[in-house]
């Protein structure tokens, strides 16, 4: 691998002195800065074989370097042997930042190439400050010549998706949409999640994330489609139609922002790639502008609340079958954590509406556990014994709603510091599944709820606590949030946010504890209306790790509400066997 | 009243017409954004008749208005009566803004006046935004000839207070500011707690407030301080001259600016005026930037640390005095608000050090107490019975420390609501007390700890959990704070706050338990420090209002312990007598 990727930077640099480009920055982004990228978009993994989600490679003249977060330490540095390139890693303090560099490895006026069309209005701005005595040159795609046997974009049909999911009209969407868009101003929205939302379209193209590469262009009078027209079958065209919305080739977005007649366009400088802003017809005044759509979204309504609670029983009974599973399988020492995705995925994909899952499972045995984004491959994957840890985040796309648990199950014998972590976590889950909070409570404040028991014991954790869950959409999506860092935006009736506590303890075990939220009514009080959560993940709560003394009488009677109800729902769906086994899981502690 | 007032509204006009301005906007501020106002800066006062802290005049040719918030409502509405001024209610969605008032009116184009002397220049900036169709002319002062009598600025002289006291020299926190200062710029100091903290002075020319009236310049050379002359005695003057700085007049801070030689000026536009920013040598690069040396002020050194401990010990041995008084006293049904507010003033006086209040006392007896502003006067001073809450809200100036505390007290019988009340504030203050939180928490993320007990029976309070409070200086200071709104500041150690949740039940009762709390380690945990809060403030917490079974065993406990030291500390210092109340006080629940 290390010498093609020698090759491949190779034949970038000859276009690179070709051009007199002395240096280059490829982020991990597509043209709709999404989260998953379609193969066509792995720019950065193909020049550089470094297959983690985040990093940015910079190559000049002489040199090359990959910056990536601690997350990504060993992998890349397995992935870059012999690759030429360089391994950064980010956030420790003897490592350069990009820019730094750059200051040191070229001189002042030389051109930098930062393509356009996979870097945000945002990041481009940030570049640009930071590289501020360079030229930069946005224009050149120097990947599509050099990348041999790029593959396409993907263009598998999409399809509409109900009403009876979606709970919303494609026209009463975009009624909202223009309520809030100024007269004789355009909205131009990249964010894929946002288009599939707005357009009650939903895709297969992606891993794991049901969207439709496309662009969307809406003013008060149109709303233009830009996509792929092999994407179009007989029953989407009539559904685009019945909604008057025309299409036109996705490439066409730049010819059309060329030529824009409204007065401004808005677009959200954080999912707008660079080169569709570029592409602005010079009279036309440029309003990045935070985008309506993401709030509209997280907001569900009724239908999407039913819909949610039904996929929340479905993925129950097959977590219950999973966990039924694993208890018999487990002293046959034969159990593997690939086995245990492939189970799981096998259980679900049984289910009415199932579409595939939310995210690549996340099983880590013991020290396993303790590594935040593990997926086990060949080479780690780790039997399971009957004792310590088992870690299990995983989550589904069922036609009617987005999953997203996780598990972490004694095996067996625990230690004294796994129970008290164990029972911290879950303390920490409680208490912000317990919380009553006026209207107007942004997720930084609620965050310490689930921190306070670690911090006591000074653990944290140093992701977030909560992120929001799309509707047979993104399994992470905004704009609300749960964490340390402060977020403007406020808890609305109807969001669903995870709920994720954890601590890990490098080369020892990983512990975390997830349940989905909603936000409903706890009815008017003093000033203002109060909100609560309701838990709708439906799954027993590993008790064998609990230190029952530690857990106040108000936690330990949420616990056992929460396990009744656990019960009273999935019982109905499973055999008098299973229901047996759940019956003593969610017996009262 | 009222009819004064039209005549000094009528020469206002007269000055007006002459100048040719249409409208004049009149805030509640002096010349340094003080909290507490010289009486020649207390223009709004003079030209409304309305002597509330907060509020806005605005004066047109033919109209007048008052724009206040709640807690002014009645007070104003009683104070402008007969005046012709519009008492406009900020916060009603009735109310129209000034801004809105001004458009409609005015003219576009007209001039309006708002001097620059008395507006900070961040204030200003947004007056001109909203603005932005009139003239603003903030060069006129139209107070001077219209306001008949103005008395003059205080000028009694000054102190240097002792680095015993201070525990930092002069010429160290001078190389600390100079340390953050680039090269070639000023440092234009205009907050008056941050002159004389720098300076190690202390004043007696405001209420409440130890400051003195100057401005500070400081750059890599000098250190010019503009002070009236009258204040510098002998020993202050010697005290500036060790420490090389130079004084100029008052008044010549402006015309210093003109001339100034530096290449950049950097200044808080919080807390400069408009008019010292306008003064500024065109030829100099300005930088309104955040001050430095709020941060300094509120990281207390060891000495204060043990300086502030040994002020609370004074101000309990007080609070202990007064409450065995009150006890004794209140079957009498002779003690009225203001006799509390007197007794205190009293007892703390005879403390060695004492130099004051650090505040108003709010004594508020049973729906009083829901007023959370509130001031006893002759005309509203209750006479205490032996029944429902009195609400003492008080704090002191010592040589050695501020204080600021508030017990609830139950005079005698409660309501089941008065006692779930006080239970949930109690609670929160104990958790909030209770923390433990790692390096980088801000006051926005522990605020909820203070909150929750109440959430959770969907009551609230409106105010802010924890304010800065200075070392012998104000009682309200920055960075830090504990509000629900977010503030990037995080908790340092040695940074006190207050720590005051409440609960207002309008023409019931009010319950406000406040303590100050200091940042202490906790030692290192996972990833970085943890810091937790010592409770400083010494004076027993009412046990009467307790529903225990509401308390976990935690909270219980906590509580056990702070009595135990409020006895351990004050015991020493009391009579036989009054060790036996304490006891009694203390004793566990």
């Amino acid at each position: 691998m290390g010498n093609q990727i020698c090759n491949r930077l190779t034949s970038l640099r000859t276009l690179m002195l070709d051009k007199n480009i002395k240096g280059i920055i490829i982020p991990s982004s597509d043209a709709h800065m999404s989260e998953y990228l379609a193969t066509h978009w792995k720019v950065r993994e193909w020049f550089s074989g470094f297959t983690g989600s985040a990093g940015t490679l910079v190559v000049t003249l002489d040199k090359a370097g990959l910056w990536t977060d601690s997350r990504y330490f060993i992998q890349a540095d397995r992935e870059l042997q012999g690759s030429g390139i360089t391994l950064y890693k980010e956030g420790l303090n003897t490592t350069p930042t990009i820019s730094e560099f750059l200051q040191n490895s070229l001189s002042s006026g030389d051109t930098i190439s930062i393509y356009g069309e996979i870097i945000s209005v945002q990041a481009l701005d940030q570049w640009r400050a930071q590289l501020y005595n360079f030229a930069i040159n946005t224009s050149d795609d120097l990947f599509t010549s050099t990348w041999i046997d790029r593959p396409k974009l993907p263009n598998s049909p999409c399809y509409s998706y109900d009403d009876k999911y979606a709970g919303e009209s494609v026209k009463s969407k975009l009624r909202r949409i223009r309520e809030v868009l100024p007269q004789n101003t355009a909205l131009l929205v990249s964010a894929l999640d946002e288009i599939a939302w707005t357009l009650n379209i939903r895709g297969n193209e992606i891993q794991n994330n049901p969207v439709v590469i496309s662009y969307l262009l809406i003013d008060q009078n149109q709303c233009q489609l830009f996509i792929d027209s092999a994407k179009i079958n007989t029953e989407v065209a009539k559904h685009l139609n019945d909604n008057n919305i025309s299409t036109l080739k996705y490439s066409e977005l730049f010819n059309t922002l060329t030529t824009l007649r409204v007065n401004s366009l808005q677009f959200d400088p954080k999912t707008t790639n660079a080169k569709a802003e570029l592409s602005i017809n010079p009279k036309t005044y440029k309003k990045p502008t935070e985008s309506p759509i993401p709030l509209f979204k997280a907001i569900r309504n009724e239908v999407e609340i039913k819909n949610l609670k039904s996929a929340m029983v479905k993925d129950g009974i097959a977590l219950v079958k999973f966990l039924i599973w694993l208890e018999e399988n487990i002293s046959s020492e034969k159990v593997t954590e690939i086995a245990i995705s492939d189970k799981l995925y096998e259980l679900r994909a049984k289910q009415p509406l199932f579409k595939g899952e939310s995210f690549d499972t996340i099983a880590g045995y013991k020290a396993h556990g303790a590594i935040v984004h593990y997926k086990a491959t060949p080479e780690t994957n780790a039997t399971l014994k009957p004792k310590g840890f088992l870690l299990v985040d995983s989550g589904a796309q069922y036609l009617d709603g987005t999953t997203d648990i996780t598990r972490t199950i004694a095996l067996g014998q625990l230690t004294d510091e796994e129970k008290e972590d164990y029972t911290a976590v879950l303390r920490g889950n409680i208490n912000l599944s317990r919380a009553i909070f006026p209207e107007g409570t942004r997720g930084s404040q609620l965050d310490i709820l689930a921190r306070l028991p670690l911090w006591e014991m000074k653990k944290n954790f140093l992701h977030g606590t909560g992120h929001g869950v799309g509707h047979f959409m993104c399994v992470h999506e905004g704009p609300q949030s749960i964490r340390m860092n402060e977020n403007s935006t406020t808890m609305h009736l109807g969001m669903v946010t995870s709920n994720e506590p954890g601590v890990y303890i490098e080369n020892s075990h990983g512990i975390r504890i997830e349940n989905l939220l909603l936000v409903s009514s706890a009815g008017e009080g003093l000033f203002t209306d109060y909100y609560k959560f309701d838990t709708v993940t439906l799954c027993p709560i590993c008790t064998k790790g609990i230190l029952k003394n530690r857990l106040s009488a108000e936690e330990i009677s949420w616990l056992n509400a929460y396990h009744e109800n656990v019960y009273i729902k999935l019982a109905p769906h499973l055999t008098s066997k299973e229901q047996e086994w759940l019956k003593q899981a969610t017996a009262k502690i």
